[in-house]
C-alpha cells in the first residue's frame, strides 16, 4: 500500500512558504499502515500537474494532492482533476449551503459568485466536508487507485484528514502494520554510535529497518518494523531495543513518544500537581512557545519571562545587580538567580533559565560566542549546567531550548523518583 | 533554466522531521534567476533515489540532492551517486585534514573510520567545502547539466548554498531575471479582491504572473516578473502596483519586503533608537520569539512576560486584581494594563500585548472561544483592540501573533510620522 503526496503551488517552488503538510500527512498515513513512496510538489501549471497525476498513479496506489482549490483564477487544480477524469463540474448542494453558512457566521464580506463557484466539483468526485473551509475535498476512485484532492490552507487540510479521510482509508483498505520506535541518546556522535552497535545492526532482523537521526546534540535512533502481525512486531522491536539498551544503555535517555518533549514534560508534571515557569535570556522565548503550544499547557505551565535587556533581569526576576556585575550575565550564577527568580515570581515548584550569547556578536558579556549557561531549579534547590554549543547562532539557540528541556525533564523525574 | 531539488531521507516521508531546506533552497535560487521546476522527496533507496536522478535530469538543468551523507550504512546517497555516475571513491585530502580538525576543536569522542570514510568522495565530483559539518558538498557536471549534493543538516546545507553553490551557480551560467513582489491586504477575503482587480488582472502583461496568497487573516498578492531587462521588469511591476493602488488602495498595507514583519518591525525601531517589550497570554511567547529571531533584535526588543497564569499578569506586570476580577481576564482593559505593565517594567516605547481564548476550553474567562484582545501601548497612550479569530487553536494563535504584528507596525508608523 504506497501513497504518493502531491502538493501543488508555486509558493513552494519559490520558497515562499514551507510545505509543512506532506510532513503531516506522512506521519498520519503512516500511523494507518500506508507508506508514503514520494512526495511531489509543483507549480500551479496544467501540463505539470497533469503529468505529474500521471507519474504518481504508477508508482502509488494513494494520490494525495493538497493546493490550488481557491477560488482565485491562479487555482487550477479542479480544474486539472476534471480534465485527468474526462469528468464535469456539477453544483454540489450541500457544498454550497455550507459555503453559505460560513459567509453568515463569520466572514464580513458579501458572498459572491467566486464563492458560489466553489461548490462546482467533478460529478465523478465524492465531496469530503471541510468544516473549517470553503474548498471541499474530493475523493476519486479509478482503475483501483484513490485520488484524493485537499486545500492547502494547514488546518483545514488537517480537519479534512482527520475527520473525512483517514476514516475513509480504514474503511478502504486492509493495510499492513508499521511500528516505529525511535530510541533518544545523548553525548555521543552518530558514528561513535554506529561502530559501538555495528554488530547489532548487522543482525536485525529483516521485518526492522534502523535509522540515524542526528540533530542538535541529540542522536534519536529509529526501529521501524513492518509485517502484518502487530504483536508479533512490537515483541521483536521491545526484545532488539532490550539488547540495544546492554550495549550503549549508558547514553539512552528513553524511548520517543509520539508526543514532543515538551509535552511529555507536561504530562509528567500534571500527573504531580506540579508546576514550571521559565526565564529566557538568549533562547528568547522559544522555551515558552515550546511549552504553549500544546492545548491545555496552562496546567502545568505558569508563564515565562523573557529578559532580554540585562536590566530587565533585575527588574522582573529579582537578579542582583551586583551579581550581575560579579559574575557578568552569562555565568552560572545569573542563571541561577535567573531560575530562581521565575520559581518565586510565578510560585512555580520548577523552573528553568537560559542565559548564553548566541551569536553573531558577543551582547552585555565577555563569554565566549555559543557560551549558554542553563539554570534548572526545582523544590530541592537551584543548579546550573554550562555548555558551548558552537559558533552558528541557530544552532547555539537550537541546541540550548533541546538541553533544557532534557534537563528538566531529567530533574522531574528525578524528583518523581524521591517523592 | 531550471532546476529540480530531490531531498533523500525516510525521515520526511514518515513524517518525523519537516522538509525546511527545500523552501531555504528555492527562495536562493529564484534570487539569482533559477526556477525550481519539481521538488521530489524520496527514501533512503537505492532504485528510487537513481530512478529520481534519471528522471529529474530529464526535467531539469540543476539537480540538487540534499541528505543521506552521514558516516552510517543507512546513509547512501553518495554511492548511489557514484553509481550513478559510473565512479569510484576516492580519499579527498583536504576534507580529511578538515574533518579531523572539526574533531579535535569540537568534538568530544575520538575520530573513528567512519568518520575519516566522508573523505572518500566520487572522483569526478568537485568537493565544496562545509564550513559546519563532516560531509563535504560534491558538484559533479554531465551531459550539460549540474548535479550538486548536500548534507539535509540544516545549517551546513545553508552555509555551502551561501559560500560555495550560489557563487559557482552565478558564474556557470547567464540567467533571466525573475522578480517578486509581493503586495499585502488586510480586511478582504481572496475573492472579494479577486472581483475587485478582475479587470487589471486580465490586462496584465505577458511578463507578469499574478498568485493570491491567502493566510490567517491576510490576503497576499504576489507579482512575478521574468525577462532579461531587469530594469524593465521592475518598472512594469512599479507601474501596475500603482494601478492595484488606485483600484485597493484602501486595503493594501504595503509591500513585503524580503524581510519577515517582525525584522521590518524592528529596523523601523532602530531607526528611531525606540524600544519594544511584549506581554502575552494567549500567544504564549510566539511574539517574543519572533522578535529574537533575527541576529541583532537586542538593539530594540528588551523582552516580555508570558503570563499565562492569571496570577501572573498581577505579580509580574501589576495588571491590578481588581480590574481582572472587575472586567474577565479577557478584556480590553486587562489587555491595556498588560501592555502598560510590560512598557513600564522593561522601560521601553512601546509594548503589545495578547490576551484571549485560543481553545480547546475556556480559560479563567467567559469570553467566547477565538476572542482575542490586542494591547498597544505607545508614548502617547494604551488601546486595545477586540478580535474574533475563529474556532480553530493553531488558527486563533495564528491570526493573534500576525496581527499583533501588524497593529505594532501601524504604530510605530504612525508615532514616526508625529515626531
Amino acid at each position: 500500500m504506497k501513497a504518493e503526496i502531491i502538493t501543488i503551488g508555486d509558493e513552494i517552488l519559490i520558497g515562499q512558504i514551507v510545505d509543512t503538510n506532506s510532513a503531516y500527512i506522512s506521519k498520519e498515513l503512516n500511523k494507518i499502515g500506508v507508506s508514503v513512496y514520494q512526495i511531489t510538489s509543483i507549480q500551479d501549471e496544467r501540463e505539470h500537474i497533469l503529468q505529474s497525476l500521471k507519474e504518481a498513479s504508477q508508482r502509488a496506489d494513494i494520490i494525495i494532492i493538497t493546493g490550488g482549490l481557491g477560488p482565485t483564477k491562479d487555482d487550477i487544480t479542479k480544474k486539472c482533476l476534471c480534465e485527468y477524469f474526462d469528468d464535469e463540474l456539477v453544483c454540489n448542494d450541500k457544498v454550497l449551503k455550507h459555503i453559505e453558512n460560513l459567509f453568515e457566521k463569520y466572514i464580513d464580506t458579501p458572498i459572491s459568485d467566486l464563492n458560489r463557484d466553489q461548490a462546482l466539483l467533478p460529478s465523478k468526485a465524492t465531496a469530503l466536508h471541510n468544516e473549517y473551509g470553503t474548498a471541499a475535498g474530493m475523493w476519486f476512485e479509478s482503475d483501483g487507485k484513490v485520488f484524493i484532492s485537499m486545500p492547502g490552507v494547514p488546518y483545514e487540510m488537517r480537519g479534512l484528514m482527520e475527520n473525512e479521510i483517514i476514516p475513509r482509508l480504514i474503511k478502504t483498505y486492509s493495510r499492513p502494520v508499521i511500528i516505529h520506535k525511535t530510541v533518544i541518546t545523548y553525548g555521543l556522535g552518530e558514528s561513535a554510535i554506529a561502530e559501538k552497535i555495528e554488530s547489532w545492526e548487522d543482525n536485525l532482523p529483516a521485518e526492522i529497518k534502523l535509522a540515524y537521526l542526528p540533530n542538535l546534540g541529540r542522536v534519536r535512533l529509529r526501529l521501524s518494523a513492518r509485517g502484518t502481525n502487530e504483536d508479533h512486531l512490537k515483541s521483536l522491536l521491545d526484545r532488539e531495543i532490550e539488547t540495544l539498551h546492554s550495549i550503549i544503555g549508558d547514553i539512552i535517555a528513553g524511548l520517543e513518544d509520539d508526543d514532543p518533549i515538551e509535552v511529555v514534560i507536561g504530562k509528567m508534571l500534571v500527573s504531580k500537581n506540579w508546576t514550571i515557569s521559565i526565564a529566557e535570556s538568549c533562547t528568547g522565548g522559544r522555551l515558552a512557545a515550546k511549552f504553549t503550544k500544546a492545548p491545555g499547557s496552562s496546567a502545568s505551565f505558569r508563564g515565562g519571562v523573557v529578559c532580554y535587556a540585562t536590566r530587565s533581569k533585575t527588574d522582573l526576576l529579582g537578579v542582583p545587580e551586583e551579581l550581575i556585575k560579579q559574575h557578568s550575565v552569562v555565568s552560572a550564577e545569573v542563571a541561577e538567580a535567573m531560575a530562581t527568580g521565575a520559581k518565586n515570581k510565578f510560585h512555580t515548584d520548577f523552573a528553568i533559565s537560559t542565559t548564553g550569547n548566541a551569536g553573531p556578536n558577543k551582547g552585555d558579556s565577555d563569554a565566549e560566542l555559543g557560551t549558554v549557561f542553563i539554570g534548572v531549579a526545582t523544590p530541592k534547590g537551584v543548579v546550573a549546567h554550562e555548555f558551548n554549543f558552537g559558533n552558528h547562532r541557530e544552532k547555539v539557540i537550537g541546541k540550548a531550548v533541546n538541553k533544557a528541556l532534557e534537563l528538566i525533564q531529567a530533574s522531574i523525574l528525578k524528583m518523581g523518583e524521591h517523592i
